[in-house]
Parts: structure tokens; C-alpha cells; sequence
């Protein structure tokens, strides 16, 4: 016997509460009880992404979420300057393909930060409708410098607008939407919210806004305009995946009793917990300037077959980690460690991982993996 | 006590095994496990469907499954002929003039179905590419005959794509999707699939496929072209609703156990008792020619509020139905009974009715809409 132990950079583990009610009978979505219950979980978004702004909520993954900023804010003809280092950073270039913006893409290294010596002098170039980044790349473990890319962009190109993909980063460190005059902020719920997949969740600031309603891409289920509209009244342009929001109202309390400080400070102890154990293990981490909080992102040793790895993990322990993607298939492995998870899970997940290492032929002293995670819990 | 009856044309009730599914603490989308997973729920679709192709599954509402048609088959400057009989006719329009198409619509009175003649007349104008329609017009209650459409735009336009809407048809009454030469059949999870709202599907004909191959409209998360690689090796594209994919697989289970040919006439025979039982109160049926089996929508009587039907429906006896929508709004009322829906749920409907009417101020003989569903049950 196996306990399960969800350890990817998402899906990532559902509580027993949110669980619960969304296992409830469905309630219609154009009732007074369902409004009051679409307004509470708006206030917690809005708590959630520190802003006094709407949010609006989609029913799609992630991905649409991204869409929409693309669809609603940028034109056909128009340029935005995409930071990519890694899939998700692709995935902006190839939005903007679909939507015939012209992609000014900045190539990051993969596992490496934007440095803001080279942003500033791509700002040079000028006319950038938006720069598209994300806060945490999920596929390399790196995480960029958000509130220093913001504060690049306001003094050298101020009408570009900061569109952050943040979906293994809100809830999981500290965002200040607001407060570092941000633009659009994605977020998905699979992720430090801890529901299933299946809701985006994006906000704009007035400035976007006003983009919006001048933008002439096509759109319509991911028109913000649209459900912005509906939103403000608590209900929704289309038909909205009630169960998931049911769950959503009681993430959303749950990570209230918590609080954000106290949600960061666990994020940043299980992502130091978990280095600090592959580290001791004498394995390398991947990105090499700032780690992501969500996802820790570890080499594969030589000699060692990376892609046995998360699969004897899965097979003989029960913990689901991720590999590499694409070009780091069999290169990286990628432990996650966001939304319902706790120091429990990072033992696990570390003792797993000596087990499979030494299995798969990697000399290894057996437990200071674990004692170095545990120390770290300790402080 | 009330128990509560969720008697609208969508969300419908879901089932105890399935919400049991849902509720399961979830597994993570790329493991063999979810692909084995979602083989056996494509299969399933396949069987609904009534097709041997590929049925594409999306993270959205079924309006986004309308989308996916129109941004996957139609590029700008397309002609489309719209047949537009109510609120989700008018769906189709709309999205034509997001995506830059010229809609040629051929008004339907709401409450009539489209008249074979007229359509064969619109279709002498020519260049449609493609024909959007609805199976069943949930805001009305009525019916097109899919059948006789097709038939009509294969003899006289046969390069047009016949797209069909059938969010509350598919899987309540008989969808010959192939045999008809349909090109684009949509549907939605919270209708005859017995799931919460967040899941689209869409089956799309070869020709269709060829269509989707040279559209030029801009799409990304809705590019089925990208999905169907996916798919097709039991993945997607995109991060899937996964909680909602445990459930699709327990409802397909529970429709394979019931047969095609019950569930049909499951669907014909409560919505025959509904519709005796309101024509034995008195009241008239809005729908003039083809009845969905989907929906019942009823005149409200004179001297009544229509719109505090459904109010006191909901709040004194917990059976929540569906007012009119737009132009419909007070005049008349929508009793939904598809998916997880039987005699008990419409004899728990139509007593609550007869009270409300009464309470109402409607002079009625009590009793006799339950006699009349009854005898329509006994036979």
C-alpha cells in the first residue's frame, strides 16, 4: 500500500473539503443563491490577487486564460515582446502567431532569468503593444524578477502593457498586482488553489481595460468585455462550471484562514526543504539565477535513465512528479510543491526519490536527502 | 422539507456515481493511467455520437464548443446561413460577427421550426459554406427537423457544412450524426450527459476536417485541428478538466447501461407526460410545430406573473425550472427534463405547478396535470 502523493507543478492535491462540495447536487447558475455564492468567491479573488479590480473567472484551463489576454488586448498587426524561456514562453509566441501579432521575442535560456540589462535595451525597439512574460516558467523551474521587469517597462516604454502569465506563481509568492502597476495577471486553478482543472482566472488593470475595448481581434467565449459585464452583476456570460466554483468558494476560505503571508512562507519553506535535499543528494538544480517557489526543477545525474525516474516514482512509491518537456525530456525532473501541500509530502516525496535514484544505479548515501529537507523544516 | 428537483433545460441533476467520481482525489493528466482513462471515455463519445470519428473533448461551456465550429470552419469573409428560431440561433449570428462572417439569417419565429420550403429558397442564394443551426432551440422549446435540413442542403448546396448545435438534443432523442451526413455536431456536458457545465464536445465530418484545415480564423485553445493530434493518442492539448473527465466516464458507463433506444424513449415519454399534464391545467405549449423532448416551454395564462413562476417553484417547493429568456421573459415557462430525469421528477414537478398556479391565482382543477403525466407514464 501506496498513499498518492500529487507532486507536480499541477494538477496538484484537491482537500477533502473542496472535494466535498463540489461533489454536491449542482445548484442552477441563474439563481439568487448561486449569485450570492459567485459574489463571495469574487471577493476572494479579489483578496487573492491583491487588487480592488474584477477578476474575471472562465471556464477553460490556463491556456484560455492566456488567450483571452492575447485576444482581448493586442491586435492583428500590433507587436508584442514575448520573454521566452521555456514552453510556456512559447506558448505567448505561438498566440500571437494564431492572432497575427508580430512576437518581438526575447529568447531566455532555458532555466535562466530575464536580465534587465537586455530587456531594457530590446525596449529600445519601441513599439511594443504588450510584453508577455510569465512569473514562474513552470518547465524549467525558473522563475523572472516580475516587479522588476514592471518597474523596466514604466521607465522606458510606459504604454507597453505588463501581461504576466501567472499561473504557478499567484498564491503561491508574493504578487503585488496593484502595486507594481501590472496589467494583466493569469491564473489557472489547478495550481496553488487547489481545485481540479478547468478555471482561468484573469484580471486587467484600467489600462487594459481601455486596450480591451479597443482591440479589433476576434473573440467571443474569451471576450472579457463580455463577461466583465455579467461578472459585476454575479453572474456570467456563459454557462459557468458550477461544480468547480463550488469548490473554488471553499479554496478560497481555506487559503483566507491561512493567509497570504503565511501561504508564501510555507510555499518558500518547501521549495528551500526540497533544494536543500536534492542538493545534499549531490544533484544539481536547474535554473542557475531565481528558483521558482512552486516547482523545483533538479538535473538528471549522469548515468542515470531521466525519464525511469518519475515513472518508478509514480510505479513504486505513488508520488507523480513530472520530467522535462520537449528539449529537456529525460534532461530535468520537476518536483512540485504548491497549493495543498505540506512538509509531509516533501519527506515523502525525498524518501521516494532516494529509493528510485539508488534503484536506477545513482550512488547516493541513503537519508541526507531527508535530513536535509527535515533541518530545513526544523528552523 | 423539501428535497430539491433540478428541473431546468440545463444544468441537469448529476448522479450519485458520478459526483462519487468527481470527488476522487485526482490524478494527474500525463500518466498512463488518464489515458487509458480517456480512451475508454472517447470510445464512449464515439457510442453517443453514433459516428466512428474522432469526438474533440474541451475544457469550456458548450457556447465555446459553438465557437470551436465557427473559428474551425469559417475564415473572414465567409458567407453562413443562420437559422435563427431563438436566444441560442442568435448565439450562432453573433459569433459570425465576431469572426468576421457574413451571416445570412433566416428568421424562425421563436416557437416554430424552420420550414423546408423557405430554407430551400435561402439556399438558392448560394456560396453559404456553411449552415449553423440548432437541433433542439432551448429558448423556445422547439425543434428543427436536423434530418430534413440535411437532406435539403445536401440536394441543393452540397458543398455546405451542415453544423449543428444539439447541446440539449444529443443524447435525448435520436441524432443520426453520420447517416445524415452531418458535418459538425456539438454538445455540451451539463445536458443529457448528466455532468456539471465545463466540458464541450465536438464531432466534425472529414469534410469538415478538410474545411478546418484551410480556415483562416485566428484560434488557439479551440483549434481542434491541434487537439485531434492530441487526442487521438488519448492525450490534449491543453491541461484537461480532469475531475469532470472522472465523471464523463461513470455518466458514459451509466447511458451504455440504459441503451441508446431507452434513453430516447425515456426523453419522448417524460416530456409526453409534461406536455399532457400542462395542456390538462389549461395552459398552451409555446413551441407550434416539433416539441423538443428536451424541454417543455409553456405559455404563462393570462392574470398570471410569469415571472414569479419559477421564483415560487423554487422557494416553496424546491423544484427549480427556467423563466423565459429576452423578448420571452414573463410569457412563458421552461420545464427541463433531460439526463438524469424520471417519472418521480415530473410528478414532483407538476404538483408543485399545479400549487403555484393556484397560489398564483389561476383557477385550475387540482389534480389533474398529475392525472394526465400519470396516464402517459402507465401506458
Amino acid at each position: 500500500m501506496n498513499k498518492h502523493h500529487l507532486m507536480a507543478p499541477g494538477p496538484t492535491p484537491v482537500p477533502h473539503r473542496v472535494l466535498e462540495a463540489m461533489a454536491r447536487p449542482l445548484i442552477h447558475h441563474r439563481t439568487r443563491e448561486f449569485e450570492a455564492h459567485f459574489e463571495g468567491a469574487r471577493r476572494g479573488l479579489e483578496w487573492l490577487f491583491q487588487t480592488n479590480g474584477d477578476v474575471i473567472t472562465l471556464a477553460a484551463s490556463g491556456s484560455g486564460g492566456m488567450e483571452a489576454a492575447v485576444a482581448n488586448l493586442l491586435s492583428p498587426g500590433d507587436s508584442a515582446l514575448v520573454i521566452e524561456g521555456g514552453k510556456f514562453g512559447e506558448r505567448w509566441t505561438e498566440l500571437c502567431a494564431a492572432y497575427g501579432v508580430e512576437a518581438d521575442v526575447l529568447e531566455v535560456e532555458w532555466g535562466r532569468s530575464v536580465d534587465m540589462g537586455v530587456l531594457e535595451a530590446r525596449l529600445e525597439r519601441g513599439g511594443h503593444k504588450a510584453l508577455l512574460m510569465q512569473a514562474s516558467e513552470t518547465s524549467t523551474g525558473a522563475k523572472h524578477d516580475v516587479q522588476a521587469v514592471a518597474r523596466v517597462v514604466r521607465e522606458r516604454s510606459p504604454d507597453t502593457l505588463v501581461v504576466v502569465d501567472a499561473i504557478t506563481a499567484l498564491g503561491v509568492y508574493d504578487l503585488k498586482v496593484e502595486e507594481w502597476d501590472l496589467d494583466a495577471v493569469i491564473t489557472g486553478s489547478q495550481k496553488a488553489l487547489m481545485l481540479p482543472p478547468g478555471l482561468a482566472f484573469v484580471w486587467l488593470s484600467e489600462r487594459a481595460w481601455r486596450a480591451a475595448s479597443e482591440s479589433t481581434s476576434p473573440r467571443y467565449y474569451f471576450d472579457l468585455g463580455i463577461e466583465r459585464k455579467s461578472q459585476m452583476k454575479n453572474t456570467t456570460a456563459w454557462t459557468p462550471a458550477i461544480s468547480l466554483l463550488a469548490g473554488l468558494a471553499v479554496a478560497l476560505d481555506m487559503m483566507r484562514e491561512e493567509g497570504l503571508e503565511n501561504i508564501f512562507a510555507r510555499h518558500a519553506r518547501l521549495a528551500r526543504a526540497t533544494g536543500a535535499a536534492v542538493e545534499a543528494l549531490g544533484l544539481a538544480i536547474f535554473p542557475r539565477d531565481l528558483r521558482s517557489e512552486a516547482v523545483t526543477a533538479v538535473c538528471v545525474p549522469e548515468g542515470v535513465d531521466g525519464k525511469a525516474i518519475p515513472l518508478r516514482m509514480q510505479d513504486a512509491h505513488g508520488v507523480t512528479i513530472a520530467g522535462g518537456q520537449d528539449g529537456l525530456s529525460g534532461r530535468i525532473f520537476r518536483i512540485g510543491h504548491l497549493g495543498y501541500v505540506d512538509s509531509s509530502d516533501v519527506l515523502a516525496t525525498v524518501g521516494a526519490l532516494e529509493s528510485t535514484l539508488a534503484d536506477l544505479g545513482y550512488s547516493l548515501q541513503r537519508g541526507c536527502g531527508l535530513a536535509a529537507a527535515q533541518e530545513v523544516f526544523d528552523k
